[in-house]
């Protein structure tokens, strides 16, 4: 006997049927988890499905690589999709329904709408993706009123974004809570990231870089620095001396928020933006 | 007896309360109506409660006058407030729930999340007060994650503030019908407003030239006229003339858009703003 019972996820591309599927669920009493994703899934992100089967009644990934996030001269046109693998990923799992709405379908004639969350979605990927946080809080608000889950999932390695999400359900009171599931890595170190698959084999071990230079500062925390400097220093050092890699930003900032500390004293988070090759990639880990 | 039972109307102040008052609607399988207001309620607003309670089976009234729509310089400090008042006349006519929010229950702490609906509120009211249409597309999107109606309900005299919704719920896909009502006439012509109260007896006369600004143009295209610029010509002539009136903008507008026309070809908005006095005021009329 298989490990998983394969179970049929159903597939929906309309909003409307979509909508009405979930609704019908919720009216028998049934809770209701969200994945947003945009495709081409990996552990990382069928670790946040995991999370939503064990926690909520029924559950809803979504994947829609949605062109309002990525600026002009980004990867929307050669970001991976693969749905049919997806499906095939969600059926092992048992998701009950996998909603994948074409970009006419999610954004008619004449949209113009746009929601913005304010400061905290303004430095580090704010200064490097103008307009991204922007897209990513329209499409989520716009899926939250498709799919109204009760638990909506986001993944640690996308920090900045779990605070943008957070602080636009807190600030909209859009009724469902956001549930922040950890980074999974490979054996090696690196984030699961649908962009790692466009990294060569050289760029692959390259990019080992940032999670050393995130172990890195774990150290020297562990070692009795409490100075972010002091701490920001090495770090940055090992990243200069890393080959093949560019760093866009490395800071420390307090958990839970996007402000930068002088100190240590508490949970603190390091982000990391670098390029390897042509292939910008984020990184982060929670010391103190 | 009298002609209207009085029955409770519930006074929720609370978000978490009101949400909950209406979820357990919902559930029980009835039809909610929300009627969004600023209070000082006149037979404008009760013409809109009428058809939500017509309509559906729970009328939500909501009053908050909201900080974030009004300019540095206008009239939030001295909008009329009167909720002894409006909760009896909402109890007269059987309305099941008043949510009248505090500004700090509304907008927490830190709140910083602002929506722009675009092209459709940067013209004529958007020109003369600006942010005014970002913070009534906040609060009502605000307004519709705490009271999830199935219709909503607003007076054509903001004719603008009817395309800002209704783009705003097209666009975010928020599960809501706009119904809008028509204007609510004094004998004398007069649109209900609760800015009237502001207008002195002198003032008040002097008002009534909006109403006849716009019969005058219903007049003229009655009579064959076509041309844009041939009604708009006479109608500003008059309201130039008019006594205490200063102008703010006159149009014409292809109906259910922002669109000026320059011939009519059905169904026209014409649509006016001037003060009278220190007392902005705006008018409209649909013609063609």
């Amino acid at each position: 006997m298989p490990s998983h019972e394969i179970v049929s996820t159903r597939l929906i591309q309309s909003v409307a049927e979509a909508r009405a599927a979930v609704l019908s669920a919720k009216v028998s009493g049934e809770s209701i988890g969200l994945v947003p994703t945009m495709g081409a899934l990996h552990q990382g992100h069928l670790s946040l499905v995991e999370a939503s089967l064990r926690e909520c009644d029924r559950t809803v990934v979504s994947i829609f690589v949605n062109p309002a996030q990525f600026g002009p001269s980004e990867d929307l046109r050669r970001y991976p999709r693969d749905l049919d693998e997806d499906l095939r990923l969600l059926e092992e799992l048992g998701c009950w329904l996998l909603f994948a709405p074409s970009a006419d379908e999610m954004y008619g004639r004449g949209f113009e709408t746009y929601v913005d969350v304010g400061p905290v979605a303004e430095p580090l990927e704010g200064v490097l993706r103008p307009g991204h946080f922007r897209g990513v809080a329209t499409v989520v608000l716009k899926l939250l009123q498709i799919v109204p889950a009760d638990r909506t999932f986001f993944g640690q390695k996308d920090y900045q974004q779990t605070l943008v999400v957070k602080q636009l359900v807190n600030d909209l009171g859009v009724p469902t809570e956001i549930c922040v599931e950890p980074i999974v890595r490979e054996a090696d170190g690196i984030a699961l990231s649908s962009r790692n698959a466009y990294l060569n084999p050289t760029e692959r071990k390259q990019a080992c870089a940032l999670w050393q230079s995130l172990q890195l500062a774990e150290q020297l925390h562990t070692a009795g620095e409490k100075n972010a400097e002091a701490i920001l220093g090495p770090v940055k050092q090992k990243l200069a001396k890393a080959d093949g890699v560019d760093v866009e930003y490395v800071a420390l900032l307090q958990q839970g928020t996007i402000g930068e500390v002088s100190a240590i004293n508490g949970p603190t988070v390091v982000v990391i933006a670098a390029r390897v090759g042509q292939t910008r990639l984020i990184d982060n880990h929670i010391i103190g």
